[in-house]
């Protein structure tokens, strides 16, 4: 993987964070999460060595992340970010729409964000960025900032899981009631 | 495409009329299911094209779809089969694992088959796929005949819809009650 050091590398520590954690999950019976992988067109093959010798990436993906958990539906998208203001250029628009019909579905979409210069992890869910995306489409900032965002909603490292983000699911589930 | 010819094109349309069901689906705000994408691991990129240049398939793939429909976490894997015997080797053992968890997780898991010589697509439950599978682990046949099926699990479009799996579901849902 040495010769690997374009799109497909940036962010895989948070990746893999999240991954282990699924692993975590998974093993305690708590949630079942897919990773979706990066969708990527095979156009010529090597026959001998079963190598993809020409591919390109797509432009769609929807989100990073898919399942159950206890008889919902999750789906959610990790983003990495280096300063205090998150800049909304990072999420695309058919990322909102397939998370917003998601939440049709009666599902649960959310934003798992990694402030990478506090080394935190913040909960955002799906209604918290339609506000400010709202914002921005009403000709309001391109960004939020992090004293924007709510206390409760940081994760914090405990029983062991690496990213608890299901303490983030019960906690919006909780303001749905 | 038409440099492709080898594991990657195998079943597309099959995939194709999947692909355009869950638009249907989700057009009609029925339910959202995405396709996970063949897991492949790029290696190598030309930085003027952005074209990747070297890649393999990674072998671990779970299912070909997951998703939201009305609440319940929905997965399912595609199968083509050409003949009247579908052979249990075409179903892989962490792919059942990972099916099993799922359901544990209270979503549905299923198979939708598409016998090809009779042109017919068939709703594979996951408890009656591991009727099979048990029974081929108890030293029985490693296969499964069509004439062993549940006639009410044929799928017959109708209203338009290409592969009709929401009808499937409801029947699954129906029998589990
Ligand atoms: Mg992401
Ligand atoms: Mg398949």
């Amino acid at each position: 993987m040495a010769t690997w050091n374009s799109r497909g590398l940036r962010g895989s520590t948070l990746e893999e964070l999240i991954n282990r954690t699924n692993d975590q999950y998974r093993e305690k019976g708590l949630a079942l999460i897919q990773k979706i992988p990066t969708p990527i067109t095979p156009v010529k093959m090597d026959k001998n060595s079963r190598h993809i010798t020409l591919a390109y990436f797509e432009q769609k993906s929807t989100v990073d992340y898919i399942g159950a958990v206890q008889g919902i539906p999750v789906c959610f998208d990790a983003k990495e970010c280096c300063v205090k203001t998150f800049p909304l250029a990072n999420i695309h628009p058919h990322q909102v729409t397939f998370m917003e019909e998601f939440e049709k579905q009666k599902g649960i979409a959310f934003f798992l964000i990694y402030f990478s210069a506090d080394n935190i992890f913040y909960y955002l869910t799906l209604r918290k960025l339609q506000e400010f995306w709202n914002r921005m489409e009403a000709g309001g900032r391109k960004s939020f900032r992090r004293d924007e965002l709510d206390e409760e909603f940081y994760l914090t490292g405990k029983n062991g899981f690496l990213v608890p983000y299901l303490d983030g699911i019960q906690k919006d589930l909780q303001l749905r009631d």
